[in-house]
């Protein structure tokens, strides 16, 4: 089944790949308005989904945080109808022209956008995500396949149907968007490395490190943030309890949020710091085995370092290449740091926290990648784009060039 | 073995990855200068493994061309040392700010490129690849793993010696390059999906199938070059021979020669083609078989096309996504082509062997990926870079933001 499903995919995409940014805009319009539309269907399905799942979670088969994200209410829905309109507005990140070469005369080299092709999205219960990475994949001229969460399935169902529609409407190939229901479908997808030419989880980290871990395709997003801040000798109390405070609580469950603190041994204001933390409910770890460990809760681990070299070296060996951060008065230290941390994100003096996609001013966000190829750190629309290249010669052969008989130029236009 | 192995070029990647450019330039200069000085015991090296290969080949257990590759030969030494030099002239791939975005008045992203980390290469009885591939590795601020040929081993480590002789005396980490010897040891490889961040195979097409299915590790390369020339109902006769002729005679074993050429119903001129291709030693062959091969010889697949549509269909079908050529005076149908194919390199009026990274001027070339992912097409030293993001702050609580007392500016710098 996933095969058919795939092949149609990718007929779709034979289309979508040069689909004009009007008509993949109108798509995304045509899905706003079917939301605002059909908003009672939807909630009506979500009620659904809310009531098996409270069976669910009293039996203890799932927790509460899985229920709670998993309700669709006003707010989430008038955040997913702003998000597309807000889509709508950003460039067409495809049929870009990154740069154009003469290599001869009358042989000119373009480099251009363009989408990747079929990408498989594979998502927990947090049906709201089924319209915002579809909206990003259409307007990238990209092709899906979806794996929601099954607690979620009636909500899935009707923001699919809405997708579908949308897609009709728009005499868009509604293959486009495709949506698959269960595990085996999930395994078959992670074995189409042919077909399949990126994977996006969207989800905790055992479901990251899962199909990180059973998939040859390229998987974008990060298992783990173990985000450290590093206070260098010359940082400042105040600034040093602020910034810690904010990158611990301001959102402890944020993949982004710190995780252990490291401390120069020559720092004055520790006490401060741990009175700081304490007031404001966050418990302190002082113990090896947690320099691994991502609590995603109010929990923080302290250490010392005898020197920023060590600071560097602990975050290289325990870090997950996510977001770290030094504070420090000294601009030598501070480039230190900034050049040696192997980490997506390297912050001076400022917060964790602003290791985002929306922060960064990319207007969408695909998810924040810990890969050391294609996409790092927060990941935008150009996230889902590679590029090809266009030559445009006048009969041109090679053996002039290798006889001598002609020169390539390669001059940038 | 391989994960000590690993850990030293890790150990080592602490150091190159912010190493100067002048440095790492010194490197590939001493590498030069001792293969200038050590001609005479490479050779011998290499002769060693001639006279072994001799009897292999006696046996069949090696084909004369794998034989012939085997051989460094003066040539080979000039252009090993001429590559160095000339990848010394290129500018640092590595430390290059891409944009600077200002994301309020005291908070400046910047996105600059970076190295990947510890790549895998593995390569086949080609002896040179070890100089040129060592090379970019460390031009990249990179650390390599390889795996050379057995054939070609002691040839290997008298090129691996010199390598680590000039990362010593030009104070460079020696861990970064490394060479392992045996099948396991490319097995064990190929699981360290943990710590190796890119392979890159340097051989036979069944090499880099090979590879691709046995790692969950990114692969920078293409197992096929199925290109396809598409002669389209207006091009001309003269021109459609001349550049059909140099797109597979040229040098039919390179993966950019033509596979298939696909002609219009309405095209005139088959006849005088088939003559023409008949008269330089080409052999014709009109099976649907055939479309998925690749001869890398003197062989080349007909097919007729009812339209271009069709045309477009069977290339994205029955290609490689490597390289594929129009030819045509008619521009609409040259942007559809254009547009529509999905290859990594697509050509209006002039060869498929244009498809390289020399002729592109990316001045040295790593290989031709056909990935959607990171690398698509013929790949240079850019390849072999990631990005970090660096945002300095001035004591920034991302909590400012949510609360609405401070607004991002997001101005690009």
């Amino acid at each position: 089944m996933i095969e058919e499903i795939t092949k149609s995919a990718k007929n779709a995409f034979n289309k979508t790949m040069n689909a004009p940014s009007k008509t993949k805009n109108d798509v995304l319009e045509n899905i706003a308005k079917l939301l605002e539309e059909k908003r009672e269907y939807v909630f009506t399905a979500n009620r659904e989904d809310l009531n098996n799942a409270k069976k669910l979670l009293e039996e203890n088969k799932i927790n509460q945080a899985t229920y709670n994200r998993l309700k669709l209410d006003e707010n989430k829905m008038r955040d997913m109808i702003k998000g597309l309109y807000d889509l709508i507005k950003l460039d067409d990140p495809v049929n870009n022209v990154i740069w154009t070469k003469e290599l001869d005369k009358n042989l000119i080299l373009k480099k251009v956008s363009t989408p990747i092709g079929i990408i498989g999205i594979i998502f927990e219960a947090r049906p709201d995500c089924i319209i915002q990475i579809s909206s990003l994949v259409i307007k990238s001229g990209n092709c899906a396949i979806l794996k929601g969460g099954s607690e979620s399935i009636e909500t899935n169902k009707a923001l699919f149907g809405i997708i579908r529609d949308a897609l009709k409407k728009s005499n868009y190939p509604v293959d486009t968007i495709n949506l698959v229901y269960t595990r085996d479908d999930v395994k078959e997808m992670l074995a189409y490395d042919k077909y399949i030419d990126l994977i996006i989880p969207r989800g905790s980290n055992s479901l990251v490190k899962y199909i990180k871990e059973n998939t040859k395709i390229p998987v974008l997003g990060h298992a783990s943030g173990i985000c450290h801040i590093f206070i260098d000798e010359s940082a400042e109390e105040n600034e040093v309890n602020r910034i810690v405070i904010d990158a611990k609580t301001q959102y402890p469950s944020a993949c982004n949020a710190v995780e252990t603190i490291l401390i120069h041994k020559n720092y004055p204001y520790k006490k401060s710091l741990k009175e700081a933390l304490e007031k404001a409910g966050v418990k302190i770890i002082d113990n090896p085995e947690s320099y691994s460990t991502e609590y995603g809760d109010k929990i923080v681990s302290f250490k010392t370092a005898d020197s920023i070299n060590e600071a560097i070296e602990h975050i290289n060996k325990f870090g997950s290449g996510h977001t770290d951060s030094i504070l420090s008065k000294n601009n030598e230290n501070i480039e230190k740091f900034m050049n040696n941390v192997d980490s997506a994100s390297v912050f001076a003096n400022c917060s964790t926290r602003f290791s985002d996609g929306f922060r960064y001013g990319f207007g969408a966000e695909v998810g924040i990648s810990t890969n050391k190829t294609h996409s790092r750190g927060p990941v935008g629309l150009e996230g889902l784009t590679i590029y090809k290249y266009k030559l445009y010669g006048s009969n041109n052969t090679v053996e002039d060039y290798v006889s001598g008989k002609k020169q390539f130029s390669h001059k940038m236009l």
